[in-house]
């Protein structure tokens, strides 16, 4: 139950924070020049309140005076900013429900969720209301609405970006990253924020996560063989392996032990001072996550440590793993709140190695399940970034 | 933190829900003809959306065909009726701030809270906007605003008024309340609501709570003796008696035991289809009440039963006995939420007798600490409501 995007225009698909659609302009120019961006509600804007998708946020905190970094990065490089996007509450959700400003249009599968909680963001790149979008990626946050919404998205290496000015979650597994609709823009952004050039030379393996794409929907793992067909073509050597040994459940368990008690840690002293609004469920895992036993935290942190030495043993130079983005596409929007915490802890299960090993994945589109998009993914070495943007790109002119 | 007040006037003290002030006649000619009333937005108007204190009720909700009871008795009796009134959020709060509609000015107490969750049907008796209010009263949010607002109030025996249209919350605890400003309206208001003429004769035995005077602040307990002497020379014989056996803080914990699990029952099937927003502490309270283990609910209920007993042993036909109403006149709003949810566990130690036991209680305004009201509460058997509006009224012609 929403407000029915009812502060929203047809045209701008519900993507945009009330009030939030503007121009700031890119230093002329630049490499970036001519492109245009929105950034999400998460992300600080000199002179525009930061709302993080709760209208109490917005009013219990000051108005910035300097734009993040991220913001700042892209205007330097000559984009222009556009507005300010639409985000789940305090970026806790993962399929772009918000209750107070209303739930984007997914332009690709319109009745569906955008996914989250990178909503508004991915929803106007999507929409081709601009070129490309900041959004954040704690728990799947950039990944899933890219997968929803047939976009390329990064969650960059975790530690890598400069994150000041960017509205805090859970800080061992925040990051920033972004969308394009093409692998050409994709990669021309991601080269300014990455700060590195876009190699030329791809990896030499493969790997393909056989556990991962037994864990999704046969439809979706089949819709996704012919992409990871022509990536085992375009790499070469290519191999079936497993990319959680304890398996994804227990990656789920570790990160969504320690992302809730982070994040309730987070909000705790803004809590405490305003005793702000939230949906039921977002209160409701704000809640669990100051609840969690002291041994659950040191168990979890045991199953982080351990998956981080798993995944370095797995992921040489030179080696990435391919794997569903998610479980399905994106699911019709409105659904009780069983059905949707249900759908919740499956899309998170599939995202859980981000925060819990910081490595760089990248989404990228190109399949449908009865014509809805989902996403595949790749992740390599820690650093690895560029080369996965690397694949992407080439992938892209292969067939 | 809230909205303050920013929908409304100032001359309505923020009593009113938005856009809920309008008039409706009572029958000519009827005993309560001259008389208005507003109606907490826990009731039904027919033609006018139930709120509830929260915009997601109203909106997931179908709008009234029907008045409820209470509503139409007072109509029938020839009172007019002029608006809805803000509550608490699906009436669980007890200080009175509500983040989406505001906080109702306490006329008696600026820049204090009006108590909840009968907060702006206080607010508009106080401030003389209309000559009496309809209120709910599950666990004190008829008593807690009357005694910070300076009203008379009633909360009447469980069971005993029909609570057709009237929002439930905890049924085993719910109950339909009024105020007054003066003790002649009250008794006449009391008479119609309860269908009984209003007695001459008083009881012949006051008992005084010593443990209820000994809980509360010092300062309160001192403002309180001289309305405890009057109504002590009103009744004749007066003893000291302990009201709560095992204690109060025994009788609060049984009630947040019972009251939270039935109201997180009340509640359920609206979360679930709908996730509604809602303030942190209110959300954190459905929660919690959804967690109850079996073992902590089966002792409640035999705290219950025994406090049942304890309380007809103590009150034979004939016997009333007196307690301070809160144990502090209305605290300053905004405070943080530690400090807020102490101080509710205080107020809801002293009211939680009401829900537990059944016994009617009504609550009579007339001493103030630093210039804020504070009330005293009397109660009595079950189904002496009469009888104590009696005690109420008798003693407004006493000093």
């Amino acid at each position: 139950m929403t407000d029915s995007n009812s502060n929203h225009t047809p045209e701008d698909f519900g993507a945009f924070v009330p009030g939030q659609r503007f121009r700031i302009e890119g230093r002329a120019g630049g490499p970036l020049s001519g492109l245009t961006f929105v950034a999400k509600d998460l992300f600080d804007v000199a002179g525009h309140p930061t709302g993080g998708g709760n209208p109490d946020w917005a009013k219990t905190n000051p108005v910035p005076e300097r734009h993040a970094w991220a913001v700042q990065t892209l205007l330097d490089a000559g984009a222009d900013l556009i507005g300010k996007t639409i985000t789940d509450e305090v970026s806790l959700g993962i399929l772009g429900e918000n209750p107070f400003y209303g739930t984007p249009v997914n332009p690709r599968a319109p009745g569906h969720v955008p996914g989250g909680s990178s909503s508004g963001s991915a929803a106007a790149v999507a929409a081709g209301l601009c070129d490309t979008a900041l959004g954040t990626d704690t728990g799947g946050s950039v990944r899933v609405p890219a997968s929803f919404c047939g976009l390329y998205g990064i969650r960059p290496t975790h530690g890598r970006l400069d994150l000041s000015g960017m509205m805090p979650q859970a800080p061992t597994s925040d990051t920033t990253g972004w969308f394009a609709r093409d692998a050409e823009t994709f990669a021309r952004v991601s080269a300014i924020m990455l700060g590195e050039a876009i190699p030329e030379e791809l990896p030499r393996r493969l790997l393909i996560a056989e556990d991962a794409f037994a864990f999704v929907e046969p439809d979706t793992a089949s819709a996704l063989r012919p992409l990871v067909e022509r990536l085992a073509r375009l790499i070469g050597e290519t191999a079936e392996a497993v990319l959680a040994p304890p398996g994804l459940a227990a990656w789920y368990r570790a990160q969504s032990t320690l992302q809730p008690h982070e994040a309730s840690r987070t909000f705790a002293e803004w809590i405490e001072r305003t005793n702000p609004r939230f949906q039921f469920s977002v209160a409701r895992n704000l809640m669990l996550g100051s609840q969690i036993a002291a041994g659950d935290l040191t168990h979890a942190e045991l199953v982080r440590q351990e998956a981080r030495g798993d995944l370095r043993r797995l992921l040489p130079q030179g080696t990435i793993l391919c794997l569903p983005t998610t479980p399905f596409p994106a699911p019709p929007c409105g659904q009780p709140l069983t059905a949707t915490t249900a759908l919740r802890s499956r899309i998170i299960c599939l995202c859980a190695l981000g925060g819990l090993t910081g490595v760089p994945h990248v989404t990228i589109p190109g399949a449908t399940v009865d014509g809805l998009p989902v996403g595949l993914s790749i992740i390599g070495a820690r650093g690895s970034d560029a080369i996965l943007v690397a694949v992407a790109r080439a992938l892209s002119g292969t067939n």
